[in-house]
């Protein structure tokens, strides 16, 4: 299997003050065409560091394709060309295909060209250069010791630009079509990580201990991840049916289905299927549960909206619920959620209503309702409501807000499936 | 300067499918604290990489202290405990506290202890325990060869509190009170960044040409990040304070504040200092303002919640929306999001209210109205009413959403400013 680094330069990645988003759009799209990344290092806008990176694989097993990003801009802290020269024992020479691109760049713009942008034109003189048309800092390519040495500007979409029209086909010429990889993702919700391998092992006798089978732990849910080394998509996708098919048979309680990590896209298609509307009460979420159902284009079509109800009079006066009860009972009680649930179906004249309340802290919590303890109620078509209290610790405000969000849309997943 | 490494491990982050947001959070932590980090490193959960990662600073510079997150679960692909264990010659014991600890996780959330989990008790005989006391996986500390190793679990709030209750500390005690990397940001909002930097150099004659200064775009904002690396905070501060002052008094127009990234937390401060209370009305941000809102702990002192009104029926039965108005003028409007955010006001009883209507695509443009199309209003205490009708290109759905809710936010810090 081709193997393959990935080396992001910057001074803002190693003080944490940028996420490396680089580094992972590089990853996926060598994943995908079947090049195997070993590793992915981040350094400074460091001479030492850059060279090190660019040369330590001396002392390792050497890897077929080393992909650099970073340090090709015009200013000071850009020293990846020069270092690259210094590794390679190359000369700067003018190049006056990429003059011309910077040029018209510029001409583009109605800006006058500088020195400085002048200066990107020069390239080390043993390299092939990949031309970069929506940039001024064109690609570079070493071959050396038969391992491909690729330089990419920082720029996000000038580096998808060169990855997509210059180096995928680049990798492919020198290496030749690979077998790809196949994702797919088995999606559990209600079982803790432990226990769902245990059953799935007692199950579906399914084997485990391989580099294909990955648990994600997420939110309310578990994802098994599985990635398949094979030749045509044809031959993963029967791998996959079979398993999604025993899933279903055998697992049926705690299986949700094949790639639906995003519960409200999953909620989305059975709304719409069906023509149903829902609505939504939130307390602690305070929206957040409606953000992840409106993130997905086309809710529009299923959502009828929703009541952020924080304070008591809000519950009171728009939603109808009880201010006897919220006094006996609490605002975090299965009394207040079920009338949060109805009084919102019926405002919202929808076929489903969830409600959710709960203590998010850090404060607000007491020992008899501790912070993490959350009511979520589900009004149905009937006019039933079906109400459940889940606890989830003393978790911080972010975490306990999204559990709660997830929480619910899986209760109304369940709800669904039963009637 | 003490330098420091951070390996994260996980082959969802070698293929791509995974943002590492793991190594970023760290590196700000060690950056903040005064630690130098050389590199970040990631690797698969594959034994001879993730040996690599510990062992191979033999053949480079010894770092002082060497991070690694990921690999510490009960699955088949936590291998990072095996690994340590041969690369320190460790033999797996029990440690007791760590197995109460697991305990009384288990025991909180009603669930039955398996073998599985057990072994998450056992630790290598010679290394420090940093016990995990918000999950079962706890961090592992090695001394050798005047190198520390410290293994952290990647599931992100775990590792977040291992890093600031165990890890910092240690550090400290280890290395002493490092220079501190001070860090201020100067908010600006409503000019583009070159225009900023030109402005900023005749107002204020700021010397930007150093590594102190940062320009952080960001949704509807521009972020003028500075870091001086000096002894004590209170040197730090005189600087940053001299810079506040003149941006207040040359840049008023375009300058927000120091340090207020999150607006809605400026909000909070100034709405729970005046006693006054706030209301909110969404329709194509549909709940992400108010989660941007009450994601601040103590925001039920100052919001009163609000109303998602994504359909048409919402708006007009909830809200008081005019249907005439809607059928005329379109969902999309100044009248339309102006009665938005009066009858949110009324109905909720508040001082302001702010309500948003308008186009997040990727459907429902029009050659009038074309996709990213947004009316922002705000009602203030006197009834009165203040519209911004905002374009925000054909973004991505994600991205309209969001300046959305940011822009109403900046809005309603502007009409507090003027009030």
């Amino acid at each position: 299997m081709i193997t393959a680094e990935i080396v992001t330069i910057g001074d803002e990645i190693i003080s944490g003050h940028l996420t490396d988003t680089n580094s992972k759009a590089i990853a996926l799209m060598l994943n995908e065409a079947g090049f195997l990344v070993q590793r992915i290092i981040s350094v400074g806008d460091n001479e030492e560091q850059i060279m090190g990176a660019i040369t330590e694989n001396k002392y390792n097993v050497n890897v077929n394709v080393k992909i650099f990003s970073g340090g090709l801009g015009p200013t000071h802290d850009d020293r990846t060309k020069d270092i690259a020269c210094k590794a390679f024992r190359s000369q700067l020479i003018c190049d006056n295909d990429v003059l011309q691109n910077i040029q018209n760049i510029f001409q583009q713009r109605n800006l006058e060209l500088t020195d400085r942008n002048r200066e990107q034109a020069m390239v080390p003189h043993n390299c092939k250069v990949l031309m970069n048309e929506t940039g001024t800092a064109p690609g570079l390519f070493f071959l050396k010791d038969n391992t491909l040495y690729i330089f990419l500007p920082a720029v996000p979409f000038e580096m998808l630009h060169l990855m997509k029209t210059k180096v995928m086909p680049l990798l492919l010429d020198t290496f030749g079509e690979q077998n790809h990889f196949h994702v797919s993702d088995f999606v559990f919700s209600g079982i803790g990580e432990s226990f769902l391998v245990d059953l799935l092992k007692e199950k579906i006798h399914f084997e485990f201990e391989t580099s294909e089978i990955a648990f994600l732990p997420s939110p309310g849910m578990i994802i098994m991840r599985q990635t398949l080394n094979y030749s045509t998509v044809e031959d993963a996708e029967k791998v996959f049916q079979s398993i999604d098919h025993e899933l279903n048979k055998n697992v049926y309680e705690f299986y949700l289905g094949r790639n639906i990590n995003n519960i409200a896209a999953l909620l989305q298609k059975t709304f719409i299927e069906k023509k149903i509307m829902l609505s939504v009460a939130e307390s602690c979420t305070g929206g957040y549960l409606s953000h992840l159902i409106t993130s997905n284009a086309g809710s529009s079509a299923w959502f009828s909206g929703g009541w952020i109800t924080y304070s008591n009079a809000m519950k009171i006066n728009q939603l109808g619920v009880s201010k006897t009860i919220i006094e006996e009972q609490g605002a975090v009680s299965e009394q207040v959620v079920s009338q949060m649930a109805l009084g919102a179906k019926e405002k919202a004249q929808s076929d489903y209503s969830v409600a959710i309340s709960g203590i998010a802290g850090p404060e607000g919590g007491t020992s008899e309702k501790p912070v993490g303890t959350v009511w979520i109620a589900v009004a149905t078509p009937k006019g039933d409501v079906l109400q459940q209290k889940f606890s989830f610790g003393n978790s911080p405000r972010e975490v306990i807000i999204k559990r709660s969000a997830i929480a619910s849309m899986l209760m109304l997943v369940k709800v669904l499936k039963e009637n």
